[in-house]
């Protein structure tokens, strides 16, 4: 078994209302930032995983997106990277 | 003006509590990925934005993060991505 550093980044699906990204967006329109026209907001997971290899640890954090981290009714998610630890 | 797509992680600075990546750790532990050995859960941010060139939109975005999207005290924040759009 080897150690793996996983980042996965979860979104809210596209087309779906995003009212954490819509306040922000306002927010830094008050604050003088007239150039945003758009903020999505999701969550940026780092996991600590063994697996016997890459491809395994990207398997088994895909399971879990799918189990417990992403909502798959309005969210989509994806691995962004997978490295050794 | 052109307009970019900036992608920024805040996550929980190091040595600071993370309880809802230790919740979340421990659900894994329970459905049985009994491999996860540490979570950290931070933000991703996406932001459309118009500016002169990259390094600007880059800049700005710093500015961002240090006035509203990231809390110095307990949060990092990196620039993940700066792409045209």
């Amino acid at each position: 078994m080897s150690r793996f550093r996983v980042a996965v980044h979860i979104v809210p699906r596209k087309g779906i209302l995003d009212p954490q990204g819509k306040a922000v967006s306002d927010a830094l329109h008050s604050l003088g930032f007239d150039g945003v026209t758009d903020t999505r907001i999701g969550r940026h997971i780092v996991l600590h995983i063994a697996a016997p290899d890459a491809k395994a640890a990207d398997a088994q954090v895909r399971e879990m997106c799918g189990k417990l981290l992403a909502n798959p009714v309005t969210e989509d998610f994806e691995i962004a990277t997978v490295e050794a630890a």
